[in-house]
């Protein structure tokens, strides 16, 4: 088979995604991502240097992603709940069209390090807590939303967002998807609307 | 130094547990354990057969103390809300003391699985879900909440409940206590309570 070297790019990244995710960062060996890959070592060492690197492409990857998923909703000047409600939906769709990255950042996350390379995770917390904020501060301002104190709320938010993300990660009984995260969180936004948009 | 063997069980359970959340469970060797521990291998077989055990063994120790924990809550009959809020500050503060147990469980649920003998973590998540029904669907009887529906107001405090768990084991910046979850909890409360009890 021919192996056009951006196909080599793309098994690698795709080779090393399911080994980390299947045995951990540190069991997963070179030999064994260029095997699944289907190419060989030097081509892993052209692209990404070592493993290290291709572990840190995955990260940046799944940090782009999120980052130009939020872009959409960075000047949302009015019908706050419906946007963030949106919002939600459409990060659990990411959420679980990439679940593999996902996975792979909550074993970095809860597990040992096991010597991969640092990855500041806890900046999808903030970039998601900074929106979150800004986006009910002009809800407030607009007077849509009630004048709630905004970190809690923006607590019990994420809390919701994240624990749904979570049951998608453990495959459990209890599974939600973007329907029930847009439920509940329009359940919560009932709570406090004052104003309902047009939009 | 002369070791008892009620003191050779504590010290291997101890050492298991730390190179368990330290290297991961695959990682660690039963010589390892044994050297950490300062006993013998034959000590290990003789009180936990091999290294499955000692993590059964763990496993089986978190799932009673939470169990303990909960007891404690099983009858309760009003002043609901403020028995939820109670119970939050308990498990929170459970969370907090055994944190190398709760590290442990985080690994193995959100990790690769390394080999680890099956343990459904679920059964954590179903506990309390059902009880916190019960409670809900109590306080609703007594006429001291809303009639919400039960499930999703459960969704939402178990979220809470969770995040902040969440935030202990990932030691953020954004670290709550139970002093957090009380507050949270108590706002949300707050917006369903109908009747304040005399508790």
């Amino acid at each position: 088979m021919n192996i056009t070297s951006d196909d080599a790019r793309v098994r690698l990244l795709e080779a090393a995604l399911d080994l980390f995710t299947e045995k951990g960062y540190a069991a997963a060996s070179v030999s064994e991502i260029v095997r699944r890959a289907g190419v060989t070592k030097p081509m892993l060492y052209y692209y990404f240097k070592n493993k290290e690197g291709i572990y840190s492409e995955l990260m940046a990857q799944a940090l782009t992603d999120f980052k130009i998923l939020l872009k959409k909703y960075e000047n949302v000047e009015k019908d706050v709940y419906i946007q963030i409600n949106n919002m939600f939906r459409d990060i659990m769709n990411l959420h679980a069209a990439r679940l593999k990255y996902a996975r792979l950042i909550y074993a970095m996350v809860y597990g040992p390090p096991q010597g991969a390379p640092f990855i500041d995770f806890e900046e999808y917390h903030a970039i998601m807590a900074e929106m979150l904020n800004k986006m009910i501060r002009k809800g407030v301002e607009n007077g849509e939303l009630e004048d709630v104190v905004t970190e809690d709320f923006t607590t019990v938010l994420l809390s919701v967002l994240f624990f749904c993300m979570d049951t998608q990660i453990i495959k459990c009984s209890c599974m939600m998807d973007s329907e029930d995260v847009s439920r509940i969180t329009g359940k919560l936004f009932d709570k406090i609307i004052i104003k309902r948009g047009e939009g």
